[in-house]
């Protein structure tokens, strides 16, 4: 039995979670307003409910699931405990969050502000999976976890089924990785298409990058500008086995491409998107990926969690 | 002759246009992520070419006409003169725009950087109306007026007819009033259609309310928090003629509803508008207009050119 979801499971997902998360617009842009030769789609799911991707897979494992009297827990960067905080207040069970130093205070007034308790500690995301781990086998409550369940890679590969849907015509499709759930659901969602799934990701977290030079899920060094959003160490096992056969491309960015996406996404079109969010078109403007003759090119704009100030200048 | 557009002159202006434009997408939003006891459909406008819905407009003005050598003119709070000055960037020709005083600074940059000669002087709009038009006569260029030429309401008007096309079952459209050209692009649209289309403005800037009390274009108090994009001081006469008829209200908003609908367009979606881009949906906010039992309600969002930071807390 396969572990990782096929077509089945990902129209199913977004049927159970249709009622509570947005459907996200696409958005054209001409080559000439970005400094591009090609013209580009945007899907906007940083416009998504709690701004960013993961109520799609945090609904999903939710509504999959017998919810416990002690609710959910869940461990993140910042997006994904929104995401969490998000859907439990919408299905009215309780919610306990972890997350390290490093989630910024935006983030954090976030997940209060939807209601759960919040509990701070540890460098990195996975210091908080920990701890969230521990907590979770004293109280019972049902683990949601970022990205390495099967319910919440079917979730996140929704954003893969609206995006064939909107824009059937693409050839390529950009999206940053971190543990990798997103870009593993979509990947599954994309197999066999001849959709080519560009993974980007930060020179600071190269979780995937390293995981298919080495043949396996290992642990990556966790820096730099995006590091909240996409610092999750290593990606899921159950992402790396759909990764290894249908991510057609790993690439990593520098932190000034991640800024400079930030930059253009404000001053073009208007859109306030976080580092993790800005990561997959930083790889057109510097190069590091660069679209063949003849593609269309789709890229994921997967969160705003940043203090809208942070982008403009 | 009728000097204000019917469908015919939109749909034809929608053509000339379209290889220009941004066809803006929709973002439907659940009434309880909103406060609000129904769901709502927002046209993002503000996601347009150069930050605000202005570029219809003077792409239909700047294509309908033969450009003089001197290019192109106008007189603008910011919105219209960085649509002029784009616009007039891709079409090649020379553009000088003059603003007002009270033009803040992301604007005024914003014209600079599209490459246009800016004018500052004169309190509000209706100064840098006048200097335009008194430079206008020196040089020969062809001006391209904020709002009221038929060219430039025909132009607005294709906001209409995408929203129609895109969200056919909306009762009521809800869109901010400053010169009218918008709102008299999309009322001339929906003349007729059974749509209720609701004006908004600031308390501070009433331009058509008062114009609709008086039975004729009248000057209004220009001030408040929206001024450099509402504070025309007085409708057009063209859209006038079409706001009497199929304007179905008129309704005043405080500036604290508007900078509140600020704050949720930010919290809730992660939209930056500027006030003149949130005022329509904060007539929702504060009461100011209560829509009917079975409303389906769309609320542009027509603008974003301010400073992102400006738009949390």
């Amino acid at each position: 039995m396969s572990s990782h979801p096929d077509q089945a499971a990902i129209r199913a997902a977004a049927h159970r979670i249709a009622p509570y998360i947005r459907r996200t617009p696409l958005l054209r842009l001409a080559g000439g307003d970005l400094g591009l030769p090609q013209d580009i789609v945007l899907k906007l799911e940083l416009l998504q409910a709690s701004g960013s991707f993961k109520p799609r897979g945090a609904f999903n494992r939710m509504l999959s699931r017998e919810l416990p009297q002690a609710g959910v827990i869940a461990a993140s960067g910042g997006n994904h405990g929104a995401a969490v905080a998000y859907a439990a207040r919408a299905l009215g069970v309780r919610a306990e969050i972890f997350v390290p130093e490093i989630t910024g205070p935006a983030k954090r007034a976030r997940i209060e502000a939807y209601g759960a308790r919040l509990v701070v500690g540890g460098e990195a995301y996975d210091a908080a999976r920990q701890a969230s781990e521990a907590r979770a086998a004293e109280t019972g409550a049902l683990q949601v976890h970022a990205y390495d369940q099967p319910e919440v890679l079917a979730g996140q590969g929704t954003v893969a089924m609206e995006l064939q849907a909107d824009a059937p015509g693409l050839t390529h499709v950009l999206v940053a990785t971190g543990g990798g759930g997103l870009i593993g659901g979509m990947a599954a969602w994309y197999a066999g298409s001849g959709v080519g799934v560009v993974s980007v990701e930060p020179e600071g977290c190269p979780t995937l990058a390293t995981a298919l030079r080495e043949g396996r899920p290992v642990p990556a060094p966790v820096g730099g500008l995006a590091a909240d959003s996409l610092g999750a160490r290593q990606v899921g096992a159950l992402m790396f086995a759909v990764a290894r056969d249908h991510v057609a491309k790993a690439v990593l960015v520098p932190d000034a491409a991640i800024r400079a996406a930030q930059r253009l996404l404000w001053e073009a079109a208007r859109l306030v998107a976080e580092p993790g969010g800005a990561t997959a078109l930083a790889a057109l403007l510097c190069g590091a990926w660069v679209p063949p003759a003849g593609a269309q090119v789709g890229v994921l704009v997967c969160g705003g969690n940043c203090d809208p100030g942070s982008v403009a200048g």
